[in-house]
């Protein structure tokens, strides 16, 4: 059975670009072995995230992420059984906020700045698939 | 929460084109302020106008046209909440009314002359749409 | 309120092209004053005429055909309120039953003939459609 | 082939309710002859009536009304085709006006009194079904 | 063309229930005359209000409110054109919110008090309903 | 922002009875203070939980579940936005597992013993949805 | 593979009510042994009769019907593939004509009189229907 | 009222090419006559034929093939009303049925030879259409 | 996962009623370990039986049938994934075709006698459901 | 009738390529003598086919795989009535699954792995759809 999770979380304020990127680097070799696929979007002290796999290996690695020191909040956006993955072709991409424009962010919420916690899910998932669309999804050290 | 605002009313006689532009040219820098877009038409003596934003925010925004001396029979059109806004683009587009034809006007109207009041709103949504579509949207003073 | 009428009738003898031709002109100069547009059909003695306006003046003007001695067995075949015109840019065209053939009347009717009468309404007026499609719509002494 | 046609018109003032009532009979005798069933109701001087039967004798009788110097601004409120008679009963039903109360007049006007040209068809013939429905039809004269 | 708008506000501290009592019933007077027809809730210190009728007269009366020193944050929460209204019954009635349980509070909001503001439109409208269907209207002073 | 999570969770052997007696009561307590309402059934070592709220509210709890000693294996069966509660109405209630018949379980399952994990989610949601129709939901404790 | 099939045909003038009973007491017979049931209308000089049965066996019925000197105007007015018969209790009913009151036929029929050519086929059906539901069918000589 | 009606059948086998030229060359003056259009497969020894023109016209040709000594087992497969014809450019098309390939056949029947009889009225239609599409339609003597 | 399957077969002539009880009570055993639940329908020498449980024990009992000598022709008439089953209660239950009556068997075949592969997979499904709402369902042995 | 069927098993250890060549030769000649089309995929020790004909041919062919002493655990995964076949032009293609890659395989599967048992049916069936769209379908030895 396959699902597909998304969240947001704040991440506390020590991390940083480096610490991002070993993150990525980790997480895409045990999302290899575990059979999750997904992208995550860092931007403005925030993560957004969505992964898919089995419902096991979905769950475990949710719950690695509710425990995780680096993120506080950590909320559901939405989790699903799907018949078949979107994202089955990147063990973790990684969305470029930087190529946000203003009005794109408009689009969704009442000031043009990033607050996923100030959206509702839906406009929360509109504004996650234009980042997939629009901005250049990276594989950094892959 | 978004929402989407659409109202008419009826230009006091004393309102001239220079003073439109001094509105305009306030209302764009208030609204990036209040995180609101739209646009806005002045023919013959009607406003239409259609804004976006935060519910609070529109709101606001509306209870000042409501007590503003330049307008008179303030009424709405459309209110409604919206998932995403469709003029994130526009701190406050202005229609160019002078491009409408003859023909655009009896579309929707029992005579060529515009007169908002006599319409369904239905009508003069779809004449706004028209309007955006096809005139030129110019952002005088931005 | 815009509403369209859809009629047709029996030509009485006496109306040869050129009287067509003054009641077409003079028709189109009041319908401008109305606001009424359209398009009307002449062939093999019958009319079948579309037109939209305002109600109250879509209604005086198919009054004064009901009364027209020129017209017998007036029969209205559909009449309907429309957000929007479909002839918004017609004064009243005409249009060229000439270029009709055989396979396009008989798509409609029974025999390779007009005859309004002897068709469903849905009929009539799809035939009617195809026609403003294909034949050419003139607008003489405009 | 069954259509259905709604009308309402202004009474000229000389009509009273007995030349109604006479007015009433002799329908009633044509109509059975014409295949014609309705109902008609006469309030405030404004007359609302529909009928059903055959698209020739139903137009004929359309027509005899528009020429009837005892209405004024006839005017269609709907006309369609219909699989079958929805007054199969009544050769001509009078609703009883006496019956509405306001609150019935307010739930599709904007004011407490009967205006037929003041409303949407769709509210008319609500409204109207709900005369149908509540106030009772009578058959004077039969 | 009938409308039928819904707001809440805010009402500023000095309104006390006799003060609501009289606005009660002068806006009960009012109303008639305009064929304004509606439901006021006050609890709690908010006011949620819904009415309806003629485009003119709904903008009118919304107008007055916004501009009303005893209204405070006054908040659009829908505003539709209506076939027929709903309320046609009540020149004002008044929801009796003592009858509220915190069940019936909870199942539309986070916690067991009601905050209209906090709220989206869809639940505040669902809430409303269950309030004019459960709890007693009452039209003092008539 | 209301939602509502379903998860199913293994109960470490520790657990007996006494002790989730102890944890329903005080959750309960947490529960009204949160704002959190929903249904719990206990049965075979295995938890399903329903519960509603606001987003935050619920997200805390599901964080706290999923770090809680006495759970293992927690599996989010479904989350979704809702517009209103299904369990206003307890704190949180528990459903009593000893009056599931065998046919109820094979209803949903290949064996006639409950095992969640082996279900789809949609199964799951059934067959809980029939434990709250037909099985007592008490409040023991309160 | 079932079919079910409805026709009209004019009797020819010399077929009597004897005639018709001696039509419909062998034709019962044969249709038990080929596994036709339905509904045999018989009034004003016309036949509507509807059957149903295997494709073939319904085929070569209606062609003795066509080739039936008693028959005249055969014309088919409906024929398709069914799922399961909705006569499969009646080797051949009778409807009773005579029950038929005026208003009935009025209800799908310009005039009140019974003449299946004149009608669409929607309304034979319906009228055939109400003629089952209403009149008794009778099963004479069984 | 336009009608469409389909069967098969088989034909005697005393019916060769030459004598179905001559069939299909007074067919066409008859149907022409008729207002009758359509389109004749012959292949193996089984004639679909589908054509279409007024209700009477169309069950009088029916009338004629079943008691037409070349064809035997004369079974519908469709009959409709329609409020447009298909084929109306076709005094009578043939299809011809050599450029059937066995893909073609065995896409629609159990084996790849031509049996109408064998296959559902769907099936014989969906495969007709193909026919219609893919095959030459030729005029012979035309 | 839950599946539903359902075929019909001959009995071999040596299958007699004392086989068939001492086969059913068998099955029973067998399938209360295997989770099978289902319906078997034993008549004029035909089985029609449809069986629920987990995906691989239906397949694996369908596989003993297939290869059963006291079957033969075993044809599948249905096969799906269920999100619950339908005959969750029964371990086999066998329908009494004594009990059906000629109607019921003609509303759904050709003929008054059956003959599962004559039908539709849908015809003999509805019939099957109808068997299991009419017919009294026996446990015998059990 | 024909219908479609769908199913998995694994391959017992002794079938090697050359006896798989060996068994689709054989199968061909047969398919085509009971007019059996399909697709076969054979990877990783598990057979995926699908096969369309005949309901006899197609549950007589199947009772041959499940009776096969090279298949093992033989599972249907689909089976239906249809109108018409998807794969009339092959008498039994092979599906290339070298050409698959991790990631069509993960868009459908919790590990980049093919199991089918492991798979829901709606997921089979859509993997098996990408393969005859994207991998080369041969017919080897034909």
């Amino acid at each position: 059975m396959l699902v597909r999770l998304t969240y947001c979380s704040r991440a506390v304020p020590a991390v940083d670009h480096e610490e991002l990127v070993a993150i990525m680097k980790k997480s895409r070799a045990n999302n290899l072995r575990a059979g999750i696929t997904g992208v995550l979007c860092f931007s403005d002290g925030f993560f957004i995230q969505v992964f898919e796999g089995g419902r096991a290996a979905v769950n475990q690695l949710y719950g690695r992420i509710v425990v995780d020191g680096r993120h506080s909040d950590v909320t559901l956006l939405g989790y699903e059984e799907v018949a078949e993955r979107r994202y089955a072709g990147w063990a973790m991409g990684q969305a470029n906020m930087a190529r946000l424009n203003p009005a794109l962010l408009l689009k969704y919420s009442e000031r043009a700045s990033l607050d996923p916690y100030a959206l509702s899910q839906r406009a929360v998932i509109a504004l996650f698939d234009e980042l997939v669309a629009t901005a250049a999804i990276m594989c950094p050290g892959s």
